[in-house]
């Protein structure tokens, strides 16, 4: 199996090493503008030929897959032409700009039996994994709330806000882990600079259960912090991704409420217990991610980040978009 | 002067242990429904007179002030009261569930000539002062942003919910650090139990210059978070009020944009620089406050923590509370 | 049951407020030299007798037992009177200042048939008694190393080094948890003023088995640090007492090795997995060391906070004494 | 300049990356007794030669410096010869094994006018030269005492103890930052192991000032603790190298002490004040070191981590060593 990458800047460059070492499949080309990148590919994959146009690698017969890196404003383009190409695509995140452009790449992939999945990287880190495996064994209970916190002092993007640049990730886990799909978002943001990208945003996903899910995103924190609440009936997760070693604590901790005839009295009774660390999987997330993109290809099976996966969080944040811009105001998703 | 103190539950022991420490006042009377505490205020303060009527603090014509640490709903009925007979009125946070009624009391204080305060405690410790004079002194310059997260496994209460019972403490922060008037809020919540008194809830604050503050409260986490974020132009502010001694960390952090004349492109310059963790003043807070209660009647300053600071708290509860059940719409402050 | 206690200082407050709340016991007499302390007492326990005079409690034949809480030069003296004159004694840490002592209150209390025992409170708290619990059911393996940490900006007393104030809490809680008895000692420590009191001091403790021991007291650090670690050869153990809830780690480390035949080549295998932190009893020690002592002398039952242990520390005290003083040669333990 | 590196190990691989890079100096071979290393030379630095034999570069007339990275055991010939051969040298930590092989070395480097220094790299990170720069300012006035824990899970060496492992970078800052030559040792420690390595060690190092250091070196540490306490008359510095971002803080504490006549009471004052977290340059340590060695040999100045660092770091080790075997006995540094 042949492989073709498009885009080769920062994130493209790890694509580059982890495709490179993949033992069933071959990367043969690399596609980037600027010319002065010849030299970093030759240096890190010599056996991959340099080009400066995307269309030697979408359109050469020999190339079985193709991934694509690049600015999310050409993803769509880059995609459909690919699968036009008979080509299996992967996809940086976040997958595409909006819902429609999504649906239509699923529809041309299934309509071409080709994989189309999203590289939605942290589903394949180990944190991620043992919280899946932990809310699926029915351990967590119930689950109730999930709120994230991802903020640090990060590069205003040109062309995309900083909830297309942050939040991605956090609503693929949360998509990963909650099998319920939400009923509408609510969010806010501001932007500091006068080009209306907003730099600070807030989402809240509502869900017709009563399960609800929060992101808070910023470009402008002092301090760096990744976490994630996720709160069970039955126990609790704290996933705090700075933490070297201790990203995962689970809380025995859990509530119960009685509520009496009148339903207007409300017993909560609290119960805290131990705390366990979970030793986790320390594979590096994005081999996991290549070897399960030509594994889906090789065996047919579905990949963990597929383009559910994709679309799912591309549904949320259209919306949330939508809510930003009409100051909070409740959007449904499709 | 003479003071009675209304309600001698667990924060009334706190008000009843401080007050009796006052040089120029002295605590005469406590009132509470639940006979059994008298001995425990004869432990505490045997001077004091125990009562279970409020009526005999209320209409004690030897009494010059009262203090209303009672439930929420009570308040507005007793301040009330209270300032018809003539008293000073200090009131426990949150002041009264209803912005008209906070208005209705502020109005008779000001034809009384009585001094009406509400005792928002956190504006009297070392940190929130620190904040104060950094950012009176121009030091962190624009305050652009300001993001309070207050979660822990907390007591579910009867009669209000998560957000009156945990903002009021952050809300009034906010209003004492920084000088604009907010024009609107967003907020959601969420109740895990059947009585629709949310457990989970996130308020977004919004003002015309674009500064933006948001607060996040939860008696449902696992671990207790009590932090805030103040970002200035000039400098950042981190609050972490679990820290037992480096509560405040001012970073030298900062960011200026450039834009191009297209006004389409932005270019933005960190900066990143020492860190400065000032030493507080490790004064009680709650002994300031009963202190400024006591001299702002004797010498006729402004307090603090006066009712200006309790209206603008309930006014943003009150909004929010609205946008809650109104699935997260903007509300107008009024 | 009636107990008196001399010494009403900061710890003797504690030990009255405990003492007091005792079901099975009353006090009835509080000896202090300082007159003004009489108020202080009236207030925690009125129905307490003060006196300047340690005698009239020694001497009382109504009080059965007499807790020592006046500084260390003094507790010979008042114990070996209390044990004359047949009463059950309670010293604080440490027990006494020379091993000789120790061994001749021992053998009084033996002879008389009464209590000695020691406070060392810490062996009360929830954290150690979950560590003792952990050793002493197999889980950590063979106990190979005890490390312990404990500096802090402390005041500088007047008559003990910082060796005799901060290090018997460790010392006790090495002993309660390990049965192997020490063979020596090296210690150095430096005094930064002039009276030759060290503030700094570090001990190693060596036993036959190559277990090792070690301990770091410091009265002049600028942070405070509180911790031990215990490593097994199945799992190991991390205190830290300065957190608020997660006091106790148990880390699923250890390591195996493997010698081949001519002894000079070792391959060592590390196992890391999962880290466990206990919930811990939340239970004051204070009191539960108070109940340990009243129903020791009514049921006859050896105290957790025996003599033995008094008697332990006091020799490691001793012989570190001497190995600071003689530039840290080894000094036996007799 | 040409440049020969002798050991390709992993920091032999940091070697060839920093030397690779710079630019007045030419990497133009690399030795190791690995056949195998030679393809991972040709991706990181294909222009240098790749030899089996040390030699080969040794030897060479074109070669001007000669970078030693193999086992400690084999540096005091490899280094010899090099200077035999008119090579300037630079030794990794430690530098030999015993103190004459050092003295001999510097002998030899100072009548062959060579170069001769010691790889200490830690001397060239952003935290050591900024508390440097504290100490020399006087900011921090008379320094008191210098504790050092350096503990983790480690790879048992087979040949070197954990002192020798571990203690060169600490004891390699200490020589660095305090002036003052040290007097004498003592150490214990235990190897768990029956080969008699230790793997938990402890040294002291006791100067005639009062001034003390201490060593914590173990590993056999479920957590890693990288941690060093500086303490100054005027003010404090903690160095905490795990934290990502906060890694020195520098504290307002101090104590001053006066002593009444008969110099037997001494009262302390303590002072507490800001803590200040000072920005550190990013720059990485290894290069600045690769700098520093080539431009000492171009232009002829000291450089930071010279002959005498090296030699001094031995010296400490050597006597350490001696007492560990000698049970803990003091033993002088020559």
């Amino acid at each position: 199996m042949n492989i073709g990458i498009i885009g080769f800047g920062y994130w493209g460059t790890n694509l580059v090493r982890n495709f490179a070492n993949l033992k069933n499949a071959n990367l043969t080309a690399v596609a980037d503008s600027r010319k002065e990148r010849e030299s970093a590919l030759t240096k890190l994959c010599p056996s991959a030929k340099f080009t400066l146009s995307p269309d030697e690698i979408i359109e050469n017969p020999e190339i079985d897959a193709v991934v694509i890196a690049t600015p999310v404003h050409t993803h769509f383009e880059l995609a459909l032409k690919a699968l036009q190409n008979d080509k299996h695509v992967l996809i940086e995140k976040p997958m595409v700009s909006r819902t429609e452009q999504a649906i239509e790449l699923i529809n041309l992939a299934e309509k071409k039996n080709k994989l189309l999945m999203v590289d939605h990287t942290f589903l394949y880190t180990g944190a991620v994994q043992k919280m899946k495996s932990l809310i699926d064994s029915g351990d967590i209970g119930a689950v109730k709330y999930f709120d994230s916190t991802r903020i640090n002092l990060g590069l205003f993007q040109p062309d995309v806000n900083v909830l297309w640049d942050l939040a991605p990730h956090d609503i693929s886990i949360l998509n990963y882990l909650v099998r319920e799909r939400p009923h509408s978002v609510n969010a806010n943001g501001v932007s500091h600079t006068n080009n209306g990208i907003e730099n600070i945003a807030y989402i809240n996903v509502n869900y017709d259960s009563g399960f609800i899910a929060h992101f808070s995103c910023s470009w402008s924190s002092p301090v760096k912090i990744r976490m994630m609440l996720i709160g069970g009936d039955k126990k609790m997760i704290v996933f705090n991704d700075i933490e070297p070693t201790e990203k995962i604590k689970v809380y025995d901790t859990g509530y119960e409420h009685k509520t009496d005839e009148d339903k207007k009295k409300v017993l909560v009774d609290y119960r805290t217990g131990d705390i366990f660390t979970p030793k986790l999987d320390p594979k590096e997330a994005l081999s996991g991610m290549a070897s399960d993109f030509v594994s889906a290809i090789l065996n047919g099976h579905k990949p963990v980040s597929d383009f559910n996966s994709g679309l799912e969080v591309i549904k949320i944040l259209e919306a949330s978009q939508v809510s930003i811009k009409d100051r909070g105001k409740e959007v449904l998703i499709k």
